[in-house]
């Protein structure tokens, strides 16, 4: 991964687990549900966002080298794996 | 793709169709809302199938062809084709 | 449910029909996987707006009639039925 | 909330925050993206579960509460909290 994307993903999931630590502030604090459940939403939401960033740097290198240049098992096994990920994703 | 692969798949779509029929008289006969319900996320679910299929067959042959053989415009917009599609799937 | 609203949500269900007809001819005619993908997924988001009004409809009139005038087992029933139905389509 | 839900809940946000942490070691580490994005996966998947949890107890008390002993107004609110919060999280 470039170093930027990297930097960026790292401050990106280091914000998401501020984010966690502030909603269990809040179970503790017996705030009330329904403002809980949206803050968890929005971090579910962050941590989709992540995944989409990981899988546009998954597919532009090494989806990307293996189509280019691997051989035919190669191409299968990347072609496999990233419908497996897509199919939980999609669930 | 390949004819046997898009006739499991229209076979499927049409099955679905069936299903959304079966969820319409399910309302039109006041049936419990919990069981159309149930239903309803099982027609979600199928889809989601699908969807899942169709991604296998873009990227074994569209994606993958562009990788091998295209140019880098085409790679670049294949990638980003992709990402698009899974980032609203993962939503 | 009121008739309006079951007018509505019929209505809708008929158009969702008519859109996974409207994918199948897409396969059917070989067009373009990401066209079809997006085409998919604006039939699931449409299913799920269809969820969403029949959970309004739900808690508006089974669970909360369970809540006001129901005993401990029909409360408890009508809650573990909500959690378990939300808790499917959360996955 | 009962003071052992409330420890359980607590007690599953704070493994959530070590998994995410776990991620970025991960990201730091130049690990496989797939491998990440399974990881990823799993967190939003033990976030979901978490508001479950939280939906139940919300339905459980709030929601219950205010239909049992609620004005019209009050009870009116609550289902359309719960609907917003459903609406978003079926997205």
């Amino acid at each position: 991964m470039q170093r930027e994307n990297k930097s960026k993903l790292i401050a990106r999931l280091n914000r998401i687990q501020g984010q966690v630590g502030g909603v269990t502030r809040m179970v503790d604090e017996d705030r009330y549900c329904i403002d809980i459940l949206t803050q968890l939403q929005a971090v579910r939401a962050a941590l989709a966002k992540v995944e989409t960033e990981l899988l546009r740097e998954h597919i532009d290198h090494c989806v990307s080298a293996a189509f280019a240049t691997g051989n035919a098992a190669e191409k299968r096994l990347k072609a496999d794996e990233l419908v497996a990920v897509l199919e939980r994703s999609m669930r």
